[in-house]
């Protein structure tokens, strides 16, 4: 069968030379007679493949050296404990709920600290980013943002500034989609299943300062100072992915770094959501401001007719763009792997749908 | 470059036919015009995946339905936390402390409950296993095991009676390798990364009335009662670790299943330890009593030639036999992915090496 364009949210595309060179080296990685799944993971060869991981985020992050760069276990899920287990001191946290992942991380936090939840959007559905100004404490041990919203398909146009207060950010759906200013946070954490990866580990950016207070309750695999001692090698990591993820940035370093990739999905967004501004058919839900770069959201209003074209351009091989139930109708989730292609052959075929009604 | 024999202890030697057909489905899985890491866990295509590699592993073992099956994050380590985490009501556990894993398992379990070393062979550098007879208490909410150790080499021939307390096992470098009756234990739990498939996650089989009792400090992903209702997908999942898993236990039940391979596996350890009882060079370091089938420990007595013997068994495409640091010398792991040719060709290697001494 022919590759599809795929929309999927996460997991979710990834750039077919990468999946070639992976296939390529299956059964031999490196020269060493062994896949890289068979590698123990204190060789020297692997060392190789982690290190060069680490050091192709560096640079497409441009992330100083007083951040430690890790690889963790369990995706963004497990870091929403980790975040309070490693960063409580005063026992007070600042979240600013602007979808249902941040407030996943919220109500996870309740576990550990208490997360003030001090701006929301949840009453509107999350549609666009709840505004944050006059609100923060300054005795909050850090403040959480999500600076992309998977499922509703909103984007922070710009960044609280939090003062002394680390700033703490889930960027699991936008990280290295455009440039971020890495000192401006505290620490920045990412499931790779969307934009760096395949699924089953998350990036940790984290400045090292704020590293050493984990709670006497953490499990050694989240305690983010331990990690960064034992080079995320505490026990054996998803070697895989790690693998794979440094395929991924080097792809992204081959298309011009992040710089490069902003622009192409900027153009991307663009013809999408032009079309969609201009459709008598098709609606998007989130607020003009607000609208996120990597997952697009839009309506018929007609769940039926919503449900008659996701599944028409399944058959037209543009698949998974059933929207989250949260919001109904669709979802184009156009992360980096997206080619400007993929995103032209799903306008052309919705102005198509459009006509034919 | 030919295909090395790999004696990794772990990640380790997967089947050829495994990682050949990964290769194959690499950009196109199961007809979906995508790879099985683009693949959106919630999809069909997936959940299918998902329900063999679990339909596989219940037959195999012959896991009885009041047992969930739960693919897990983080490898046994998370586990380690994840056992005290889900398991404490009375706050005493009983821990036989059989190597340095068992050991480390009981020093994680202190953040959460009392961890009572019952038995220790940690002063004769866990040479065999400890005699708990007589040791274990009525109270303890569980009685911990390691059912092979992996850096030292030793496996229980028997396991504790523990009445009506639940046993519970890590059994990350034995499991599947011989039959073990499941309805002993009240959880088992190993990383995949030796045995099973790829590194990155656990497999976890736990008795479903213990289930329930996550203390508050419980991260939500190692929550047994939530990923059992949630289908090991609270997140996404290692979907790639899953999928090859399923692949490896595919291979396993073509070879006959855990019956046949231990009819192999004590053929080909077997071998190995026959000839090192009469070698006159190299010495195995375990009691003969408790000798693991799995990771099979030897040493000249001199390390110098230990390190010389590596080299050049490297160099014959036989690698990863350096011991670990604790045990010095060498360590052949010889799980089901090794074939009976690979052992022959060591021991080939071994009485050459020996005779131009």
């Amino acid at each position: 069968m022919e590759r599809v364009f795929n929309f999927a949210p996460g997991p979710s595309a990834l750039p077919l030379s990468v999946l070639e060179r992976a296939q390529q080296e299956m059964t031999c990685c490196s020269g060493s007679g062994m896949s890289v799944m068979e590698m123990s993971h204190r060789s020297p060869a692997y060392q190789q493949i982690y290190d060069n991981a680490v050091a192709r985020l560096r640079e497409l992050m441009h992330i100083p050296e007083e951040y430690a760069v890790l690889f963790m276990h369990g995706g963004a899920t497990l870091e929403f404990a980790a975040v309070p287990l490693n960063l409580t001191r005063n026992g007070r946290a600042d979240y600013i709920d602007s979808g249902n992942f941040a407030h996943v991380a919220a109500v996870e936090a309740q576990k550990y600290t208490n997360p003030v939840i001090v701006a929301s959007s949840r009453e509107d559905n999350y549609a666009y980013i709840p505004d944050w100004r006059g609100k923060l404490s300054p005795d909050a041990d850090y403040v959480h943002i999500t600076t992309n919203n998977t499922i509703y398909g909103t984007r922070y146009v710009e960044l609280p500034d939090t003062g002394s207060v680390p700033l703490v950010a889930d960027m699991s759906s936008n990280i290295l989609s455009e440039p971020y200013d890495v000192t401006r946070f505290g620490a920045i954490y990412a499931g790779v299943q969307k934009n760096i990866g395949p699924s089953g580990a998350a990036v940790l950016i984290v400045r090292r300062d704020l590293l050493g207070h984990a709670a006497p309750v953490c499990p050694k695999l989240l305690d983010w100072a331990l990690q960064d001692k034992n080079g995320s090698m505490i026990n054996t990591p998803n070697t895989w992915a790690i693998y794979l993820c440094g395929l991924c940035l080097e792809w992204l370093q081959e298309q011009g770094g992040v710089e490069a990739i902003e622009k192409v999905n900027i153009e991307k967004a663009k013809l999408l959501y032009d079309y969609l501004d201009e459709s008598r058919l098709f609606r998007p839900t989130a607020q003009k401001e607000f609208r996120s770069r990597m997952n697009v959201t839009f309506v018929t209003g007609d769940a039926e007719l919503d449900a008659q074209f996701v599944k028409e351009a399944k058959a037209a091989g543009l698949v998974n763009l059933k929207g989250h139930r949260s919001v109904g109708g669709m979802r184009a989730s156009i992360y980096n792997a997206m080619p400007f292609e993929g995103v032209q052959a799903l306008v052309t075929f919705m102005k198509r749908f459009e006509a034919a009604r």
